[in-house]
């Protein structure tokens, strides 16, 4: 595994290919073309000839006898310098966007910036651009304007790095969640329980599905699943610590930069642990392996050094290394619900909304104690214990004797993880792993209804319908260790650490309220 | 990164864990947990004192003084066995399911099987089972029994097998291609154009939604991705190799071992590649690395040493060896569509159906091939270069040059992948990236109308419709290089490598038509 992919200079000129000759069985050796950032990085000491590279024209400026021509290839934030003779045949190919490969002179470069320059001497268009038309232009270009062309935006240089940030993030999550003999599985994502969704789900039906003729495709309403948490409980019970990175849906008609329809969500579930305490442990040494093993990336680096006009509105390159070291420092603060409320209390006059134990904490609030609780220094806090009527139903309630002084009422093992702007990026609780305070919370939620009752749910004449989660309740009645776990906006995660203002700009086809281009 | 979890007995007595003290910032070490398969492997010179098992009750065998208790925690398919004295104040606890921790000294063994037993001296049950009633026995249950209850059958010995197979195979799958460079990304699973699907998609509808009353959540009908590639083929312009392993969705009415509604497939595009063998090669050394890097793991030694009556119907333990030493081979056999089917003419009185040029190859056309062109050591078998007719319209047509002497028409750029007994797990091809010959094969496919057309899709006037495609005609606009792909069924691979009969068994919660349980 290389989560930051290894550039080794001095290795490049070495980096052959084996073809297979057509039509025979024998293979031939041959020079493979380089990335742009591995050429970037390569100063041999004697200028190389036959050197391949492929890519696109971001830009090119047209001198009396050369042509320089800008190429990228989404490996690096900047781009390679190529010189082209104005009198070479395929010149006029060489227009903005064009899909090309170059072979040359890699040449060390007399003026500054690149340490080299490519001297071309061939020139193959690949794939022509009307530059005219084209419309991802080298300018600055607003978010919403990229924004409704999702299928183009891509090709910009800074969302190139997106992806890679991405990319590397998931092998270094995959990486520490595997030496932490953690399972990674694929729970389903068609599920028949609404309860979770809060009434914002979707429903999915076979297109060709007329519901007074044909016999439905399934036997009752199936929904997308908003959380993978329930089936992830499940496989818990047979391999211990579980995993996914899972998309996720809600029909949210909420149009804040926070929030899409469809996101990828990690979730992490831990079986015989009985306390709040190792869940949040593993989602602190989790971001913190992800942020020390990314931060000295290229991908990292681009993300450091790129300036406002490279296409996209990121937040202050200081602002986002903040972010970075914030998730690398030890020891995050936890703080309980009710003392943070007592905290934001003091500061009452600061708030448009007055805190008050038994509601939910506000964005003021969670900004507030994510800057403050944190001391500055750009520390993740959780916030831990918060009121049983705010939170799941499936949340394990605090003994009394672990929440001494709690006003009002009582409180679900549970905490959200605030970080500073952005608020919470992750959330996770113990779960109810016995059968009759779960089956009670139910029933007083109206989760649960008495045997006989007229409705949806395959549950049987002796057993109470759950809403298209019975089974989620059987889980309780044969060897249910006390558990618990973790979900985390992955996207989200990625914005925060990215600089990104908005997830809409992180994810690379967002879906959101009337909104599903592409 | 370990694809497979390394097993160091000489370590495993020195594994702490930091427990921060409630209520203070202070840590305290102490002895965690080991997993079943580290104490089987275990084989200390002395007896140890104190150690700490957590699992299920498998089975429980009562003697006059001791009860022997067999443990499993989905690390491993063989149990731990612990012996318990009759006399304990906890043994009516230790029933069949039951979620227990065992704390005593690991002591060497003197009867045959396991050389260590575990002689319990604390039994602490956390999550009581009610054995009369619990559903998964010990007994051999048959598959269909146990597909009634995905949420239980994970439980079973064999279940715990197959997802450590799957995580260890993403872990793997992941390593190999972050050392390919390849670039992991997250397509979209809702998607705008059902063309695809053959009619065979999901839609995809807010709960809420009442069609004559609210205003659509999207603006047109979306739909269940049944591929990611087109998606996958946009990024690849902007970071080029790029991969998912993403839920796909059909809404197939039929009834095979081989298909789900909700599956897994693993799709990767490499950019600037011009022809179908490096693509291949992609599809051949990622699949043998997996199968070398894994055949060693103790995963697939248990899958290998399992007997039938492990609870499950696997395919016989040879058969499955075959299958991983197939894909470990070298050199996989690359065979034309045209050449499979005079091969196939020549063996015509085998077959129900005649094998003939321009139709499609029957299930015992591709077994045939499977098991004969790979000369029966079970290696995998391209076939290649297929009819236009028959191939999905993206497909880029073979040049004549290309294909001399191919009877009865044009062929298109694109390969099957077969296996013994289960035929193809992928498929891929060269796209075609030249925006007139996309446009002639999409006219003549009915997938574009002429512009003005009264239908769907986002199309400006100047432009035809093309069935929500109009995005992805645009990619070949602006600078599109040659570049193609493969798609392979991740579920259907497992089940082919774990020697499960069919995909249904695989999953943990399938979903087919008719059926979505849990």
């Amino acid at each position: 595994m290389r989560p930051a992919p290894a550039l080794r200079p001095s290795s490049v000129s070495r980096v052959l290919v084996r073809r297979r000759v057509p039509g025979s069985r024998r293979h031939v050796s041959q020079r493979a073309p380089r990335s742009v950032a591995e050429l970037l990085q390569w100063r041999p000491a004697e200028n190389a000839d036959d050197v391949v590279v492929h890519g696109f024209v971001r830009s090119v400026r047209s001198m009396k006898t050369h042509r320089f021509v800008s190429l990228g290839d989404g490996s690096s934030l900047a781009p390679l310098q190529a010189l082209v003779q104005a009198s070479h045949a395929e010149t006029e190919g060489l227009t903005v966007g064009a899909a090309v490969r170059l072979t040359g002179s890699w040449v060390a470069s007399p003026g500054a910036g690149q340490s080299h320059e490519l001297h071309v001497g061939k020139v193959e268009v690949l794939g022509p651009s009307d530059a005219k038309t084209f419309p991802i232009q080298k300018k600055y270009q607003t978010p919403e304007y990229l924004r409704t062309m999702p299928h183009l935006r891509p090709r910009t240089p800074v969302n190139a790095v997106l992806l890679r940030l991405r990319s590397e993030a998931i092998a270094s999550l995959t990486q520490f969640l595997a030496g932490r003999s953690f399972t990674q599985t694929h729970p389903p994502i068609i599920t028949s329980s609404d309860c979770e969704g809060a009434g914002e789900v979707f429903t999915v039906t076979p297109v060709n599905h007329t519901p007074d003729h044909d016999e439905p495709f399934f036997r009752s309403q199936k929904y997308l699943t908003v959380s993978t948490q329930l089936h992830l409980e499940a496989l818990a019970q047979a391999v211990g610590n579980v995993w996914t990175l899972s998309p996720v849906f809600r029909a949210e008609r909420s149009d804040t930069s926070r929030h899409l329809s469809e996101f990828y969500m990690l979730e992490a579930e831990m079986s015989f642990v009985d306390r709040l305490d190792p869940i949040m442990d593993l989602a602190e040494d989790m971001l913190r392996s992800l942020s020390t093993s990314l931060a000295g990336s290229a991908t990292v680096q681009d993300l450091l050094s790129r300036s406002r006009n490279s296409g996209s509105d990121l937040a202050p390159a200081d602002e986002v290394r903040r972010r970075w070291e914030g998730l690398a420092a030890r020891d995050w603060p936890r703080i309980t619900y009710s003392d943070a409320v007592a905290l934001l209390r003091q500061r009452a006059d600061r708030f448009a909304h007055e805190p008050t134990w038994g509601a939910g904490l506000q964005s003021e609030h969670e900004r507030y104690l994510a800057e403050h609780v944190g001391g500055g220094g750009g520390k993740p806090v959780f916030v831990t214990h918060y009121p049983r009527d705010i939170k799941a139903f499936y949340m394990r309630e605090t003994e009394p004797a672990a929440s001494p002084g709690v006003p009002g009422g009582a409180t679900v093992d549970c905490f959200d993880l605030l970080v500073p702007e952005f608020c919470e990026i992750a959330g996770g609780s113990m779960r109810e792993h016995r059968l009759g305070p779960l089956l009670d919370v139910m029933r007083r939620q109206g989760i649960l209804r008495p045997p006989g009752f007229e409705g949806e749910g395959d549950a049987g004449p002796d057993r109470p319908s759950a809403g298209g989660l019975e089974w989620y309740v059987d889980l309780r009645r044969w060897g249910c260790p006390p558990h618990g776990g973790f979900g985390l906006g992955f996207d989200r995660l990625l914005s925060y650490l990215a600089g990104v203002q908005t997830v809409r700009d992180m994810v690379s086809f967002p879906r959101w309220h009337g909104r599903c281009d592409c």
